[in-house]
């Protein structure tokens, strides 16, 4: 649960002898218990304090009392650089990109953002305009892996048209909330429209998997939002459920999701409620060996619970009423879905299929209303992870770009960005909190 | 150029050492030199000797003098597992996928090849049905890294109908040509149709940086295969054209692609040869920085030779008929342009690019008879690479699947099927040629 080698490399002892060493020496990362949840600042916008969210931006920098720059000047620190590519059509048209970064990069002060938005590459007019903004992702994993260890890079692209369902996802990826987020495309699209509220202030939210761990970040979040969480996990985790009970004064739900009969209680359970608002699919479990000494039971166990459970879950509460209008759906995928892990066949493929799932039912959820996206955590520091062997966790620590695990809150903050009302205009997209592994396929 | 560890590991003494040591000790591969490029075998067929290419397989099987097999026997090292998963709708369907791998994989020979055969997950019929065909890659890739590291695992999504169209994919996944490919999804869909040749007998190609490294690799397997390769590169490097023409014979061409009227004179110059069946976009460049230091002339050579003027050649070869009947065109893409990489944002977005070109063009270039697929290298062992320091070249090396690097003949086998008239079932595709590099997106 603690990194200690972070903590030590930041101490005043530690720093000088990684220092003198030359070991890596990788920075806290700022989050919401840091820094708050606001936006960034100041923000560098260009090209020229241009481009089409130039006035979006403008707003939100000011309601967060943030400033925003038109030009860039030799004595600001940057608290976010924002480019606009979205016009880029080739390569001569790319160059203004180079050169805002080539002289802004380094005035990014530490924990800063930086930011390039596109046009979605298959929506450009020509093949050289879908070729230069699809290289805008190879552009912004480079400069991620460049950036200082603490500074989160992103690359947003955004449907012509959807700028209007962009806020939610600019408030995030511009604030300490993405601290461990960096190194992706993120897509906004028109999505669900016509949403007023933002935040999750008396929402009705389903944790799975709730009583510890991601789970328990991310009921604690919803809380602190204001959201009204219903906290399901086994009955084995009944202690945990009742602390949060007791701390935090959620309902709670003791349920095997594998139980036969468990979706059509669970059902019977959200229409006595009113329904959610949101549902979170968190609850996973790990039983790894590898396929040739893996027991049958291990391989069906996470399919049932990974998999099975879940899908059966989402379709008897869509189908049976169980969701509200503008509900929410994020199912919590894995790297090892992404990228494959040794001794994790049965878990891969669970967590693989997710992004599958995911692909499917967003263009038909969204017709009543509801997305549905992933998230796929790397490296994050919990009780699950405390049990690997030292060596092993710490190259899974240090293999990214931030040189140190995510914590559970930040997978929630991931979450929660997802399951915003104002987010309508993000679904079917499978989002990783990673800190820019390494890993990937 | 030379991988002494991989050489040190496997002698002698070295071999004694790393045991004694417990480092790792990579196996050399086994490639077209030192085991042919025929069918591996014998191959244990899945679900039960069924599937649907049992037929397929059973034939090139016993063309290749390899037999194929309905059911494990412990007495035999099999060189290939293939097993079809097409038909798993759900969990428990895919429960067949376990017991055959969990009884199997102890089983394959080194150098042995393991096939997983799916359905395109956005083709099936239901969520269920999608979620666990798009699971399958993310077993897959767990099961190449499990796999001894002389062994590949392939992913192949065949659409209905498309099995035909599948046979020189067959061949190229399960010989040693694909030594260094392992751990990614391939898809064969109908693409080109009614294609009776096989093979590049006779077929006119022109490589561009054909000089050396990967493009000599390229032009040296073409010449090979019988085909009429156009080597060209740059004025500047008419030593190495010069030893191909008097080493193989091929034609060449010295000309800047770059230049203003590179693509016109290209297209007179196809026209009077009667034109291309093949046009392998090879030349590239590297000039790496961090965006903060990166010069202007860096960030626009770059561009210039890695994208517009590959682009620039393939409108007008397409367009102003340089192109003959069912023609075959790839790009080298780079692992680069897949994950990022540090001080080549630049290169990386001109890589990247290609996946945005190759994604746009297929559709359109596929009316015409013509295929685009692209290649992306991890660490292959060239001239470029033997210049990068020692720690990084090592760590390069080694992280992946294999633990070593790839050889530039590695990619040409690859460019060779994706170029082959029999395989006009695969475009649109990127194809990683890295020994299943940890590093990804």
């Amino acid at each position: 649960m603690s990194d200690r080698y972070l903590d030590f490399a930041n101490s005043g002892v530690g720093g000088w002898l990684t220092g003198a060493l030359g070991l890596p020496r990788p920075a806290p990362l700022q989050r919401r218990a840091e820094a708050g949840a606001g936006l960034v600042g100041p923000l560098l916008l260009g090209p020229d304090g241009n481009g089409r969210l130039a006035a979006i931006l403008g707003r939100l920098a000011g309601a967060a009392g943030q400033k925003t720059h038109a030009a860039w000047s030799p004595d600001v620190r940057y608290g976010g650089l924002v480019f606009d590519a979205s016009n880029c059509v080739d390569a001569a048209s790319a160059q203004g990109l180079y050169r805002f970064f080539h002289q802004a990069i380094r005035s990014v002060a530490e924990h800063g953002r930086i930011l390039v938005i596109g046009t979605p590459p298959e929506l450009m007019a020509d093949v050289g305009g879908e070729a230069i903004q699809r290289g805008l992702e190879g552009f912004v994993r480079s400069l991620a892996k460049e950036a200082r260890r603490s500074i989160a890079v992103h690359m947003l692209y955004i449907a012509p048209g959807a700028e209007g369902a962009a806020e939610s996802t600019l408030e995030f990826l511009l604030s300490p909330r993405s601290a461990y987020v960096s190194g992706q495309p993120i897509r906004v699209g028109a999505g669900v429209a016509g949403v007023d509220q933002a935040g999750h202030k008396g929402r009705r939210v389903l944790v799975t998997g709730a009583s510890r761990g991601i789970g328990e970040a991310i009921t604690r979040l919803f809380v602190a939002e204001g959201a009204q969480v219903v906290a399901l996990d086994v009955a084995g985790a009944v202690e945990g459920l009742s602390a949060l009970k007791a701390g935090l004064g959620v309902e709670t739900l003791a349920l095997d999701i594998t139980a036969p009969d468990a979706a059509e209680s669970l059902l019977a359970d959200a229409l006595a409620r009113g329904g959610y608002d949101v549902v979170i699919h968190n609850a996973g479990i790990t039983l790894d060996r590898t396929i040739a000494r893996m027991e049958p039971r291990e391989w069906d166990s996470v399919m049932a619970v990974n998999l099975t459970a879940p899908l059966a879950i989402t379709r008897t509460l869509v189908e049976g009423g169980g969701r509200r209008p503008n509900g929410r759906i994020v199912a919590v995928s894995s790297l090892s879905g992404i990228a494959g892990n040794m001794g994790q066949s049965n878990y891969a493929l669970s967590k693989a299929a997710w992004i599958g799932a995911v692909r499917r039912l967003a263009p038909q959820l969204v017709e009543q209303g509801i997305t549905i996206n992933a998230v796929a955590p790397g490296f994050i520091e919990t009780q699950m992870t405390a049990a690997i062997p030292f060596a092993i966790r710490e190259a899974g620590r240090r293999m990214n770009s931030m040189g140190q695990g995510g914590h559970p809150a930040d997978v929630a903050e991931t979450i929660a960005w997802l399951a915003d009302p104002a987010s309508g205009g993000v679904n079917g997209q499978v989002v990783r909190v990673c800190g820019q592994s390494l890993l990937g396929a």
